[in-house]
């Protein structure tokens, strides 16, 4: 079984009220911060920690400056660019606030006020003899109700996410300020040096950093976006040390990663390696290459997707990583070992029943849906498709109540879905989709027709058809789309529009998948959460606490300074430096560093920023923290809690850390805080930043 | 110009008797033997070192036994090897002298006795109004006659190799014992682990040593082979340090180091960088693809072929890494500055007169031969056709008195002439052979006419002819080849042999760009020693020694044992282990270790060779000693003078170091003693050469 994690080494994303658990570890890494102080979410600096949906940020001034990643203010930047204004290629820095650009309907900021454990809320009297659907159904209406309570002040946005797969309910309260603007970003150049073919490489010298600021009503509440909003009074912020760090420095993490999976079984593990794994691998690079094809020779088409091909790109890294990293170590077998001194111990300690042969039940069908979902995806690879059967889906659903609508489709969720389908023209092309969606059904045709699902083949259109359904529908036209929005279920069924009317036949078979998923879900959220109690009972009888897989909470992990060995005879890290940018450079994306800062390296300005054993600005470092997706932007804080860094990203042999922490391999990647104010200084003039923040500078 | 080595950081491939002045830097490092001592070559250790013609080696015992790098012995197991008895896949070693297998005409061994000043012998007297040509014959009149003095005794081999490109000639009275057989080689999977992808790489982990031994008649002078030889009873030999070096140790590294450049002028590196190296790089990239076109499919031709398409592929990464480092680090510019310096120091202090401008004509000239010479060699690239042009010039010389004759086709030359014609059998096949010509004609033909040597075209057969040629000719045949040997002018002239006619046809034009040649050689030789001079005078003036540049006599070296940091982020070495032999091993050539190899490493049976730092076996280390071509196989010393590893290789950063020596990246990369010990103990058994070296095993 997927055990187990526990607070050896620097593993452990740590829900933040579990940190007095870990005093003694902190002390001895050199963390001065009392873990109480950590633990206190009203308290600093965990109140400047704030969340992007997705990314991590915190606040860097007492005016709702933020800073996170170049690439978690991509879409802002991206949103703001014209072939005259690329601010994308040259970078934008706003000088004075008026400058400060919209940052669009999907830059948001979420500061997280409160955390309240809702287990009990959530479960209790649930009935053991309930399906699997009526339970996972019970769940979320509970759930739905929970947040309806919470979201009552609007100015708020709640969830209740399952922790250790359903044994513990929090529910977290998040202002969402929704006017967020962009206020600095560097030359993409800078930002994204290296680009893709660097992406979960070290060494790496990227100025991955960019900031935003938090703008609210005159009231000091959040509103929509209006030029009469005034920047938001942030409670918290973080001071900046330009002293950085060295190797063997303690550092404290803080963020909301997204997902991981430390706790599964083995079995599960080897459904990832032998079968999911291999064929996302297959489906994405396929897809890529239809991109590629469908955009060639269109400069335009292009940049409207190279931010899809950017996310594919990292997604099929990540997984080919995790395939890598699952050949070079056998994990499984390693959690086959731990599995077995669970299951001794469970033996004699346990509460017995049937509880592992339920476990491995509810896994195989959920393996079954797995492979199921995946040949829809396949079929239904369209985004005019999707946007289609999300608008008809919506049109459903607001025939119940609020409270009984599927989560994603009440009255909450509008501007989201409004957002989404307004977003699209940013990266669309009717006639790529249609490469895609034609290849995509092409690769679903190949699939082992007992994962296609029930009745599917059917109702898909013949492939010499495609084209006609894109040359008649109007769903492309924005406007039009969302016009969409408010009509009835009737008018759907009524419609000429192919892909409306392949949105309606395709409903109750999308239904069945989603009904069947329920079950299964519903299946996993009764036996898993009791195999957790029974581990961390286990763990508990050794002495070690156990933190949650990540779910996209606001957690905390701690970790050292530190490079790692790859393979024999090397050693990467801790630092890069600025040389390394020198030594990268070429006329040519993804090197295609800016002249300016070429020159001020190649004529050593470097000030302050200059590493007293480096002899020169370091760029990126190493830590043995324990990160995952959505640690993008992370604060990297010293012992004191002064900002040092900026969490980005990990190294490739660390990706399988999702599955397995390896102290020994996993680094998490960050960009140095003096890499970053040089850069503002020396390179992009930032003066007016540099000035708002608060930064204790080495003494000379 | 070509200035500076100087006997700064670890630079310097130094005669012996110039070790005396470098006292300070060895103490300074930690060598504990007194530079004296050193420069003694009747003194252990360096009366311990040999001489493989092209390699590098030491005696390790009283009988003759030595130690040399498997690709050195190389042809000695290729020889030996059967498809039944596959010496190269599985290894050899004889458990008793017994089984001692000839290592063949082309294994030889030759000691070091005496080395001479000979420059006034040399030069003495040569007239200022020479031509270039004249000079160049009459030097090499004088150096025909020194040698044939030398070898009045017929076991000695003798050379007066020019040092400082003709401002000093020494006299190398060398011991060449000729019955030389092959001991103990271990399988190719382990001498050579890595192969062709890892040559020039570090981390490394290669097993690159073998043992062969010297036998010589009953008298104890040198015989040929015979069953009657007995072993050598070697003046002096190495005793090996089971203990091995750590990081930041000192070493002492003597061998035979081929050629380098290092004091050439920055025009001559133009040259090379932007016209010679590419068109080098092309041709070979397209002769080893016709190589592995015309062999494939036909495994016997693709072993034939298997150590010409190695030392092509060698070759060809070591020029390309040249031109990678010349376009990393622009030697050509720190060259320029070095020029300057010497320019304003010789206006000041210098004789005067034309010499910088006598040395811009005389380099300018060099290339222009250069060009027509490379012309000339894609013209005739063919085996059979060199034979043919060897015989037919052999069969001119032994016209005129031995003195008289060319160097190279002398009477001591005879057997090397029947060895290389006879050795052509185990790498030739006709269709090959007939491929790579019929493709170096057609990169001839695309060669500006310019280049292409006077008259040259006219005599060259049409593509369309080539094919009848190899019908016709008997020279693929060895015994009929060999029967050339001894034939006068007039018979090959009347021959119809279509290469022998080829042969006489090319004659006249050979020998004019030969003519052109020592023109061109002997104004090289009238310059470039006063301009030598002129730089040791200056570097004198700076109180720094100056060594001459490699020329395949014997150098010490020293340096330490360190890492190196060839790209921003990463460090490489000093060590790898034998936990890289797992990581890297695959089933597959290069990387199938042998599977006892990776059980013993599996099992950790480290026993005594388990370095206290590393926790394992070290297999490869680097240090910082110069070295280059012609040094594979050298002696790695301790400060004591114990053997400590062997070198053989430098990294794919180094590669420049023979254009100019960058402290920071040049790194040698020797084999660990311990693991060849651990190899010879655990894998192959080798008991009986364990027991014969002098081992000293740490202490426990």
């Amino acid at each position: 079984m997927g055990v187990i994690a526990s607070a050896s080494a620097d593993e452990g994303q740590w829900q933040p009220h579990q940190l007095p658990q870990l005093k003694s570890e902190l002390k001895r890494i050199g963390i001065t911060i009392p873990a109480e102080k950590l633990a206190d979410l009203s308290k600093h600096p965990m109140s400047a920690m704030v969340s992007l949906g997705g990314c991590s940020a915190s606040f860097v001034s007492p005016d709702g400056l933020i800073v996170t990643n170049h690439h978690c203010a991509y879409g802002a930047v991206q949103r703001n660019s014209t072939p005259e204004h690329n601010y994308i290629v040259n970078g934008y820095l706003a000088k004075t606030r008026d400058a400060e650009l919209p940052g669009g309907p999907n830059t948001l900021v979420y500061v997280t006020e409160k955390v309240e454990n809702v287990t009990d809320h959530v479960l209790k009297g649930l009935s053991a003899s309930m399906s699997g659907k009526e339970r996972h159904e019970q769940v979320e209406s509970r759930i739905k109700q929970l947040i309806a309570e919470c979201e009552s002040d609007k100015a708020y946005r709640c969830s209740v996410p399952a922790f250790h797969r359903g044994l513990e309910y929090y529910r977290i309260k998040q202002l969402m300020v929704r006017d967020v603007r962009l206020v600095y970003a560097p030359a993409d150049s800078v930002g994204n040096f290296g680009g893709d073919i660097d992406n979960y490489e070290f060494p790496r010298q990227a100025g991955d950093f960019s900031f935003l600021r938090a703008y609210v009503g005159k009231d000091g509440r959040p509103a929509d976006p209006s030029p009469d909003n005034v920047p938001y009074k942030s409670r918290d912020f973080l001071v900046v040390s330009a002293e950085g760090l060295k190797n063997g420095d303690p550092i404290l993490l803080a963020g909301y990663p997204g997902r991981t999976s430390r706790y599964k079984l083995p079995s599960e593990i080897r459904f990832a390696r032998d079968v999911d794994y291999p064929a996302k691998v297959a489906s994405i690079t396929a897809d890529l290459s239809v991109i590629a094809a469908s955009t060639m020779g269109n400069p335009a088409w292009d940049v409207r997707y190279a931010s899809v091909a950017k996310s594919l790109n990292n997604v099929l890294k990540k997984t080919q990583g995790l395939l890598d990293g699952f050949a070079r170590k056998d994990i499984a077998a390693i959690k086959d070992v731990q599995d077995a001194e669970f299951r001794r111990w469970y033996k004699q300690h346990g509460k017995g029943g049937s509880l592992l042969s339920d476990l491995d039940t509810a896994i195989g069908n959920d393996m079954a849906s797995s492979q199921q979902e995946a040949a829809w995806a396949e079929a239904t690879h369209s985004d005019l498709l999707k946007s289609a059967r999300s608008l008809y889906r919506l049109s459903l659903e607001r025939q119940k109540p609020d409270a009984q609508r599927e989560a994603g489709y009440q009255e909450r969720d509008l501007s989201f879905i409004k957002a989404r389908l307004t977003r699209l023209e940013q990266s669309f092309v009717p006639s790529v989709d249609q490469a895609r969606w034609t290849a995509g059904l092409n690769r679903y045709a190949k699939i082992d027709a007992k994962n296609h699902p029930h009745g599917l083949d059917a109702l898909l259109p013949k492939i010499d058809a495609i084209p006609a359904m894109y040359k008649s529908t109007e769903l492309a036209d924005t406007a039009k789309r969302l016009a969409w929005i408010g009509k009835d279920p009737e008018a759907f069924r009524k419609s000429n529009d192919p892909f409306i009317q392949l949105a309606v036949r395709l409903h109750d078979t999308g239904m069945a998948l989603e009904d069947r998923r329920k079950e299964v879900d519903g299946n996993l959220e009764r036996v898993i959460p009791q195999y957790m109690e029974a581990v961390i009972a286990w763990k508990k009888s050794q002495g070690k606490p156990v933190y949650p897989d990540a779910n996209s909470t606001l957690r905390v992990t701690y970790g050292t300074v530190g490079s790692y060995t790859p393979r024999d005879g090397i050693v990467k890290g801790p630092f890069s430096t600025v040389e390394g940018i020198v030594e990268k450079a070429t006329n040519k994306e993804p090197f295609n560093a800016p002249a300016n800062l070429l020159q001020a390296i190649r004529e050593k300005r470097y000030g302050v920023f200059k590493d007293p054993v480096l002899g020169t600005v370091p760029v990126n470092f190493l830590t043995s923290a324990d990160t995952t997706g959505g640690n993008s932007g992370s604060a990297v804080m010293n012992k004191r809690g002064e900002l040092v860094g900026l969490n980005f990203d990990s190294t490739y042999e660390s990706i399988t850390k999702d599955w397995y922490f390896d102290p020994v391999i996993t680094r998490a990647i960050h960009v140095d805080i003096r890499y970053m104010l040089w850069v503002m200084k020396e390179v992009d003039h930032a003066d007016n930043l540099l000035k708002e923040m608060t930064i204790k500078y080495p003494k000379k």
